[in-house]
């Protein structure tokens, strides 16, 4: 039986999604209490490999279980005992055979949190990226809407993965400011290593005026990294939703 | 010289405000802090001694330092980068030798953070208390105005403290709903021990229907404490304010 959870968790203390040696991962904490729960070693497969210290509010994953004894519907409220608070399993259902959590999505949504005043980000300082200096807003949604569409994004991946087709559809990205949170989303059928925290640097430049708003066009076509913003760090990022 | 911060804390690695011996307390990790930044041994104190797990996003202390080379109004900039980052300074001045942040203190306010669907809630767990059950808004809202007020609020206060004086002045009491947040605010004279939470425990059995909002008035005057509701646990109690 291929079982699927909606799960969400606190990144923060992470090494991020996949099983690393030695380091603490989502996916092998998942597998330990699914052992604990039910006495089986499962192999937990997710929808996206998120890095250390992201988050999730939304990241799906499954498995494959034999002589599974809890109902598939009944498996979320099973497993809680058994999680650390850092991960939540929101629900639990069976899917066939043939579903994979990465294969099978049509695309995912992700979040940045930026705070934009040092006043309180003491306690927001795992769940959101400092930003104090002056941002022009509109510059930043101008350059949002640019990365709408089918793009060739190598401009937005970090070296370091085997992806051969870099060609990805940015269903939509949105800038919403409720001071003292400005919270980008940007959902697509698919995201390249680093490619959400790219463009976030690269958007924060855009709001520093660093870099026009009509540039976007022109780093796109680039392919080169070096043409953006810098990297935004981990911490404000959140998977929060995969489509099937 | 007596110096005077305002600071910001995530209380969820602190045994609370004050000392006690083999924790980690905000005052002595403050007193370090200022040690390695000056060289100087001082006393740290505070205006509101927070329990474990409370945070604080405008408490006060202050402290007497000798042969200071640092212009008060630069010391806060200049201790940052000595303090862990659970631990955030916002300002500093030179006050005058009478003023003691407890007792030169008018009052105080302190928010109350519940969070009303456990979707997310793992990402929040360590700064707000989760209540999914339905909550009757208007009639907490009444129970909170019955609070406003000189009272003796002994009915609100956990034993342990010497305190003789029970009687305190709210000066308001207000309830804010924004789904999924919930927050409640109290600004008072001062505050007995766990009086916010308290005060916040019995205003989610009000919020429940198991309490009648104008029962309020009967549990002041009992003065019994287990006329009340549940102590609210720690993590969603923040010291917001001082006032002088």
């Amino acid at each position: 039986m291929r079982i699927k959870l909606v799960i969400e968790y606190d990144g923060t203390h992470f090494a991020g999604f996949q099983r690393q040696p030695g380091l603490r991962t989502v996916d092998q904490t998942l597998e330990e209490s699914i052992l604990r729960l039910t006495g089986q070693k499962v192999k937990v497969l997710g929808a996206g490999r998120t890095d250390a210290k992201v988050h999730a509010l939304g990241q799906v994953v499954a498995f494959d279980i034999q002589d599974n004894p809890i109902p598939p519907g009944q498996f979320a409220k099973a497993l809680k005992g058994y999680l650390p608070p850092d991960i939540g399993v929101l629900r639990s259902e069976e899917v066939g055979p043939d579903f994979h959590p990465r294969y099978s999505a049509k695309g995912k949504r992700y979040r940045y949190l930026i705070y934009r005043q040092p006043e309180g980000y003491t306690l927001v300082r795992d769940r959101a990226h400092l930003v104090t200096e002056a941002l022009e807003l509109e510059k930043v949604k101008e350059a949002c809407a640019l990365l709408e569409g089918e793009h060739d994004f190598s401009a937005f991946m970090t070296k370091g993965s085997q992806v051969k087709n870099t060609i990805r559809n940015v269903f939509s990205c949105s800038v919403v400011e409720a001071y003292p949170w400005l919270k980008l989303e940007i959902a697509a059928d698919g995201f390249l290593y680093h490619m959400v925290r790219n463009i976030v640097g690269t958007l924060i430049e855009v709001g520093k005026g660093k870099i026009a708003p009509r540039d976007l066009g022109k780093i796109i076509e680039s392919g080169q990294r070096a043409m953006g913003g810098p990297t935004a760090p981990p911490q404000g990022l959140y998977l929060v939703e995969v489509y099937y």
